[in-house]
């Protein structure tokens, strides 16, 4: 089966989107995911490159763009989620650690369900709990080992790596070494693999 | 029948898909299109919004962007182009004209194949000559003419008409007060302005 690595960080507002579709999309096209966090707040710090900070007009047109996408998926959030996350290092901790073990998809579809359409930040109580119980954790147990040395270096590998391949924005897809950036390059990334599979 | 606004700068590199393109997909949604070229350099200087300088990675990966796309549609640009544009005023000068005389969308269909396929920057020669000949044109005229008071405010009103519309960035496509940012959205504004009409 061809296969796609999904590169994601819970932060990212355009991600919802992706989070919310591409298990169908990916499943329609017979294209597998890998669901990979990475920390796409330092990769932009680093880079220089800060898309909605001081933009007013860009950050309203973002919203509206995600609001009138959001309804063509069928998808209802309220909008504007909080944003930016105070706890976005965590969040993509915690996801960091359920990609290891094997529930990243669940708690990072809960998270995101909380955080955009009931208002509540990933990466802090009420959402973390609910997002963690919802992919069957104990939450006590996963949010300490989510801050453990082992998790934090992890997170910070998947970074790096998402760094050498040329990523510079969430949510992206990889296939055989290209990148396509953005909720909007799903279709052509599930395309890409299939002709290349 | 349903109006379309193409909001578009020449200098701006996504803009080149959306140039070639547009006129066959509005055509194929029985959506009329009226060709506004605007400064979207004065834009983006006064919200701040720089996105491509300084940012290697995200240049690279626009290039390469572009370079697929216009793969599918069939178009055969020689990447990258020269970038940024020197001359983006009097190339966007000479477009306003040609947008109040009637020969706007020939001169900028001209100037972008003379900028992406055969590497001459728009708004100089031998682009310049050559697509205002191209749009039937005497370029000696043309170019005198472009630079006028008269024309000078037309695009300096435009872009007005543009920031006044929350418009940040080329190609924008405005239907019924909705704005879409992007050649990928160009499908999204013709839906929109079909079921609006």
């Amino acid at each position: 089966m061809p296969e796609l690595d999904f590169w994601y960080s819970i932060g990212s507002t355009y991600s919802y989107l992706t989070v919310m579709r591409i298990t169908d999309a990916a499943a329609r096209a017979g294209v597998s995911v890998r669901w990979r966090p990475f920390n796409v707040r330092h990769v932009m710090t680093v880079q220089n490159n800060i898309p909605f900070k001081d933009k007013p007009e860009k950050t309203a047109y973002m919203w509206r763009d995600i609001e009138r996408r959001a309804q063509r998926y069928g998808f209802h959030p309220r909008l504007p989620a909080p944003y930016p996350l105070a706890e976005l290092v965590l969040a993509n901790q915690v996801a960091a650690l359920g990609a290891a073990e094997g529930w990243g998809q669940a708690y990072t579809q809960a998270a995101y369900r909380c955080w955009f359409e009931a208002g509540q930040p990933a990466g802090a109580d009420p959402n973390l709990t609910a997002s963690l119980e919802a992919a069957g954790q104990d939450p006590a147990r996963a949010v300490a080992e989510a801050q453990s040395d082992p998790v934090v270096q992890a997170l910070a590998k998947a970074t790096e790596e998402a760094m050498a391949l040329g990523i510079f924005g969430a949510p992206s897809f990889a296939v055989s070494g290209e990148i396509f950036w953005g909720d909007d390059r799903l279709e052509d990334a599930l395309l890409w693999a299939q002709e290349r599979s």
